[in-house]
């Protein structure tokens, strides 16, 4: 008996210039104007579909499930080691040091909230405006430096060396930064800001949420001290996240959550009170049963983007990549939003606004039209949207009422975003659909319901 | 399109007598003395294996898969709906109050720590040592009482009572008691205490982890204020849990994590800080994205369970718990752990020890010589387990060594613990082979390794 892999050869090496089978490539969705089409899933950025590889382990391993941790049983010691060996997969594919510690968490944004209650005492945040708000917000006992967005990767270096070196007093210090922005796609010189942090004697944690099931990350050639992403991300929704990194200021924190698991042992005082010594391991941050398919369904996409050959990957994305910024280039209306130019390096992730459009009525046309799913809002990075749209956002406009004239401020943004499992046709077909609307508008007419854009079914029709 | 329910008839309607199909039924694992067996899976109080209707219902949805809140596409808007009617289904099996909350975690352990996260200024917690350290560790910030153990549950209500009439100062008080024991099984006094917390102007959250896969837990009808589980003990192994219950110190709370999700707005102010509004409903303690088909699990598994007629399964249930007692108590080197005594009511779940034997000796013997996996150990519950054992317990004790002789204390426990889906000849199994391995000892030698204890391949067999 063991747990095999059921991919299939197929799935393993698809021909070059083909996408990996992920779920829901053969899923029909209704359009408002009739008929069915195939979903195209374009938002990515926000949660990617799970790799059919990644399924096939899940699903091969799901009877095999057993209490992860102390069980006797045949079925618990195999979880268990395969728990212990998912770890070790995702610490290789990472690049660890040999004595980084990698932790299961549930999201990155579980992740950054775990390393922030692990700061050690007096110890100042450096994170720029620019990024998510789970980047963002998580600093909550520190003494946090928002650092204003940069316009070149250059200026984010030297704003970083600057407040690092200004700052008062010259204590502990760790510098919060995206690998890819949520919002633009747009690549951040992590391994140059690594070595600033570094210069200034503070650590830097890498947000790769963006970045992991993008381009490959090696925390010992970026030098980073630790790195977090999610599961949900990176073709694996299970639940499950990782931070890894450095085990000092791990070893020395609270454990994240109190119970069982983090606990060696625990007894009751002479005074009735009661001691508890806490593990030194990643266990010490896990307590509670592990999420065993979550952890195993990220060490599966590890596996599947290395044995697919992420360099082959990271092409044909870039190549996808190439293709939409040509085709929105054509449309006048549309301006990608970019902070550091519109040639930067980025991953497939682009947002844009289209002059005379409210966002969230565009994407909602784009959804009952042509069945292609974006999103629209403010990504969870509100300043960073109002650098880029020049004033202050707003979730969802109005996308029944009129919509907003030529050069009026848009109030928020539209976003396209793709990876591994993004045939050429989703590509093609968005552009056609951006192509259509903003020349002959929509088809149908749209109201605003429970704060979502919606088509108007009942309303007699253009 | 739709996201229907997989499960076949004959899962929502099984013969009365017959167990609930689960994922593994048809796992065999290799025995030491030779040939495979049917795994009999009898750790369901660590983890229990998915119902079969769970995994169907996951794996029709799964391609559905998508972003969810504020995603424009098809799926977004389905996996958004889908996520949001789950809390309802939950709600209804809870027997929720019209403004309770129910919020999402990954486990009982994560529930109960953001409980602990939330709780008011100078909150004061009564919780008894018996208690899991997943409800004996997590209240860091506050002043703890711990309660000594009972030994029936008519004192533990009396004890409860005195030590909240006696607290100085008189102030906001939280009481935390499980439900049923995960060392013994037995059933505590919920509602009683419920009615003492509230008569002396505290609140009470119950842990519902053991008792919510075994009996039906209505919130209302026990009047506790908050209750906590896990999808994993509950045939969901998705990484999530839940905390349902009273809003008003949830929303007054500082979210649990900081980042997206639980965020409305954030905004730079013009000193260069930043300005959070923290949404007020469950989100504000649900940063990042949420586990949509851990939430998904779950609430099917609720559904699986009502649907199934669950006084139908809890009698079942106690038919095979009074198997086991009668079976054990034949036995009279077995001493099956008890706080209120053999005959009061208890879950499908019970630890004992055997006399002459070290635990983990005989739990190895289960698994390789008969395909049973139980746990040994103290069960993440070790005042209570020292109260029971009546003295210092340990993790592990040498199983390869000589055996301990008979009186002589047992160092820790062995649990069976067993539901919905475990079939009769699982119990008769393990019964026959607690009879043999007492009466004619194990067929195999036994060694330490790794702190656990494994057959000895090379060693020359008995």
């Amino acid at each position: 008996m063991s747990v095999s892999t059921a991919a299939t050869p197929a799935a393993l090496a698809p021909p070059a210039d083909a996408p990996l089978p992920v779920l829901g490539r053969d899923v029909s969705v209704p359009l408002v104007t009739g008929g069915e089409v195939a979903y195209a899933a374009l938002d990515y950025a926000a949660s990617a579909p799970a790799l059919q590889r990644v399924w096939d382990d899940v699903a091969a391993y799901a009877p095999y499930y057993g209490s992860v941790h102390r069980g006797a049983g045949y079925l618990s010691q195999l979880s268990t080691d395969l728990f212990e060996s998912s770890r070790r997969t995702i610490a290789a594919f990472l690049g660890c040091r040999a004595d980084d510690q990698v932790v299961f968490t549930r999201s990155t944004t579980d992740s950054l909230n775990l390393l922030a209650a692990a700061l050690p005492a007096d110890c100042q945040v450096f994170v720029y405006e620019t990024e998510h708000h789970a980047s963002l917000l998580p600093w909550r006992d520190a003494q946090v430096a928002y650092l204003d967005a940069p316009r070149t990767p250059a200026r984010a270096v030297e704003i970083l060396e600057r407040a690092l070196a200004d700052r008062d007093p010259h204590g502990p210090a760790l510098v919060c930064v995206t690998g890819a922005s949520n919002v633009t796609g747009e690549l951040w010189p992590v391994k140059e800001l690594a070595a600033a942090a570094h210069a200034h004697g503070a650590r830097i944690v890498l947000d790769a949420a963006q970045l992991a099931p993008h381009h490959p990350v090696d925390i010992t050639e970026l030098d980073v001290d630790w790195v977090a992403f999610s599961g949900h991300k990176l073709y694996a929704p299970f639940g499950s996240g990782v931070l890894a990194g450095r085990a000092d200021w791990l070893r020395a924190a609270e454990p994240y959550l109190a119970g069982g698991g983090a606990s060696r042992t625990v007894a009751r005082r002479a005074d009735g009170g009661v001691d508890v010594d806490w593990h030194t391991t990643a266990a010490r941050h896990e307590a509670g049963s592990p999420n065993v398919i979550g952890v195993h369904s990220i060490a599966s996409a590890c596996k599947a983007l290395t044995e697919a050959g992420f360099d082959r990957l990271v092409a044909r994305e870039q190549e996808l990549v190439s293709r939409v910024r040509v085709g929105l280039a054509e449309v006048p209306e549309v301006r990608v939003l970019s902070l550091f130019g519109d040639d930067a390096p980025r991953v497939g992730v682009l947002s844009f606004v289209v002059r005379g459009w409210n966002s969230s009525h565009f994407a909602a046309a784009l959804s009952a039209e042509y069945g292609i799913g974006v999103r629209d809002g403010l990504f969870c990075a509100h300043p960073l949207v109002r650098t880029l749209l020049g004033g202050d956002p707003q979730e969802a406009g109005e996308c029944g009422a009129p919509e907003s004239g030529p050069g009026e401020r848009p109030l928020n943004a539209i976003r396209v975003s793709f990876g591994a499992g993004t045939p050429d046709e989703h590509i093609e077909r968005f552009l056609r659909a951006v192509g259509e609307l903003v020349r002959g508008g929509a088809r149908w007419t749209y109201r605003t319901e429970d704060g979502r854009c919606v088509p108007d079914r009942g309303a007699a029709q253009v």
